[in-house]
């Protein structure tokens, strides 16, 4: 009676359909310019795929706030005809009465045709991808991983510069506790551009990805030295310092502060570079940047929906043509 | 890519087709008519509007708690076909982590058709719609308006007294902070019908509304004699006095038991007038008038229900047939 | 305008189209065999019913945190084809704002095909029943009835024993405060299997239920006996010692380790005997007999998937092909 999907092991080597989406690392460059290119022909044909997913239903575990990546998902399989169940706050669920993560897949993973989850914890989408019957998107775990993000960006990129080759890549900001950061740094290392991990040295890179890069032998360069590396980018990339990942609030008061755009540091910018960010932002780009045309961060947010349109339609669909 | 929304400030000249609803001021008497006729038309032929919104995501992002607002614009938009994504309360969302809504706007105007917001600033509808490249309505914006509220109200008395002229309206209870009075004496401010603004002297009805009346040379008394006015009154239109908008709870202990219908003051009721109230109620009408054949509150709830249809489907479509 | 719904004291007399769930007193045998029927049909027939309920709206008012009811019925609700507003909780509601579940019904009954409710208090779904103009069906209320959790129970008893005569079925935990038991004890009253209470003193199983079982000469058992017991079981039915059911947290403490399921006590129990739960557990329920094949509580949510959609499809159609 229960739905049963693959396995697991061969994920990395497999099409995606019936698959989870848990890590970055789960894509080579073949995978990632696939999905580009899926992301730009659902786009390019709205009307013919929304029925896509008529029948099917998601469901949205969010265990932690979310804005963007909820609302896209939901707007993603709405706009493809499905339909979703979930919650935006454990409080509401049976979290409350002491229920494991565990026992909350194990029994979603029976109502729905497939999972997205957030969660505080790192190990958390890995734990729901054990117990599940059905495939798990992580939709970020902890300070950890958030692929969707970093696919989404990949998109963005793409999209507005022609090209994930040759450029230089500016990761900005909160580099340990930043998922997105970590996500799209994975993924970028399958291409030919130089990543610069730009951050107060509080805030570096964490080590498994750096290691995980130079497995692959990839450059990266890493540097505290904002306002000097910005006229090299092409592609700059902020992130807010999150308050909610510091344990102690005085580390979070002392970095909170560097590694801020405003329109004197937009003046070292390439004219032809473009400004990202996986948002919300608190005080890390000003708004007067907001007009600036190499100013994308808004736009971005809706390669979140393209691409989530994508990697739904690509798990929970044999083909499509 | 992105939607693309028509210039503002024509708005009032044209037709309702992709355009924001902020205020009642927006509307005259053609256009509070024209909504009455195809929020009735909508009603004799449900079956065959259940598709008119097929495709389309509404986004319900409600910062204020909310009952019948949220439901009915959800149920109005499932009910003619349409999707909806939102949140319920901002603590899910982004904003927790110190989102500016001018950002969650413009993000979320990315993944919907149209925005419903409710917001307890006043300014928050008009910085949505700001922000917004897609229509947005307002559901409420502190303590200034409420227009679809409005407009339900005046469907219910059309629908159940069969005209907007030549009443005696009496607006009772809390006429400074409640939004709904506001926006009711607005459009209603469009017929020849008489305003009675009955409150205690510490609520009474905002110099902003009394100004834009007086420049329309509507007539309009104001009163702190509750009983004394009942008699003359088609229709009784009660409102809460709302708690969350006194900054001092002294004064709001000094005038919640202000201005109560119990039986007692029914008997000085004309036998055809209609009772309204935008609910939530407290104990400003006792629950033994809700049999009374007067009482017209719950009735208007569905009011509610067939106006937002109406008004989603204006707003999203060219054209209705 | 309002849909009216039939009387309500014919109700046990008639099939459910258009009619309230409240209590499992409501179901006899045929019935509870009739809902198991369906709810196989429908499940074996999945495509031809997914678009049963289209043009349909179920309002899911969920005053209490929930996972598997709420999640269930919103699912079985999407997958018939139909759409789902509501909360999760009801701070984000007017109830904030202090308005009565009386008036919290009247107006969503408007604005829905059907409400489902949960509850804190006991006397809720009732009074949901009387002042609703469309079909209720109790989600649970307090600590009195969970009826179509009691008809999933039926389901699962059925669909993995074959019958739901001639078993041992042991109700084991809190049998005072659970309100599954409650109703799964009244719907296996129907039936001619044997029924086991075991609890310990302060959680015996409430009199009203044990006197109406008396009035249908229906045999129990009751005993605090949990070990001595369990080798006589077919159906061992668990349940969470309920923490937010108690008023004074010493009694708590003092019962909350009783009646723990693991390995060892597993060795007593018979080789085809199922293990039931209605979730979530706390502890009552080692994680190491997850795997082990007696072990049906995660089988048993989908269950109750499938006994929601026999139970939403009947109450809104007056036939199902």
């Amino acid at each position: 009676m229960v739905k049963k999907k693959c396995n697991l092991y061969t994920l990395v080597h497999m099409e995606f359909y019936n698959q989870d989406i848990i890590s970055a690392k789960q894509f080579d460059r073949e995978k990632v310019e696939k999905f580009i290119k899926l992301a730009k022909k659902i786009e390019a044909n709205k009307e013919k795929y929304s029925t896509l997913l008529k029948g099917k239903v998601m469901a949205a575990l969010f265990f932690e706030p979310s804005t963007r990546t909820r609302l896209s998902f939901e707007s993603a399989f709405s706009y493809l005809g499905g339909k979703v169940i979930g919650f935006s706050s454990a409080g509401s669920s049976s979290v409350k009465k002491g229920e494991t993560l565990a026992d909350t897949i194990r029994t979603v993973a029976n109502y729905a045709d497939i999972i997205v989850i957030r969660h505080s914890k790192e190990g958390a989408a890995k734990l729901a991808q054990q117990f599940s019957d059905v495939p798990i998107i992580n939709a970020g775990n902890g300070s950890q991983e958030h692929p969707t993000q970093g696919l989404l960006d990949c998109l963005a990129i793409h999209d507005l510069k022609g090209t994930l080759d040759g450029l230089n890549v500016g990761l900005i900001g909160d580099l340990k506790y930043g998922r997105t950061v970590h996500s799209l740094a994975h993924l970028l290392s399958n291409f030919n551009s130089n990543l610069y991990f730009i951050s107060p040295d509080l805030l570096q890179m964490q080590y498994r990805v750096k290691d995980s890069l130079r497995l692959k032998n990839n450059n990266f360069k890493e540097t505290t030295q904002f306002k000097e590396t910005l006229p090299l980018l092409d592609v700059i990339y902020m992130t807010r310092i999150q308050k909610e990942r510091f344990g102690d609030l005085e580390e979070y008061d002392k970095v909170k502060n560097a590694f801020i755009l405003t329109p004197k540091e937009m003046k070292l910018v390439k004219d032809d570079a473009i400004i990202l960010h996986p948002l919300p932002r608190v005080n890390e780009i000003s708004p007067e940047i907001d007009s600036d045309p190499r100013a994308k961060y808004f736009e971005q947010t809706y390669h979140g929906l393209m691409m989530r349109k994508a990697l739904l339609a690509s798990i929970l669909l044999k083909e499509i043509e």
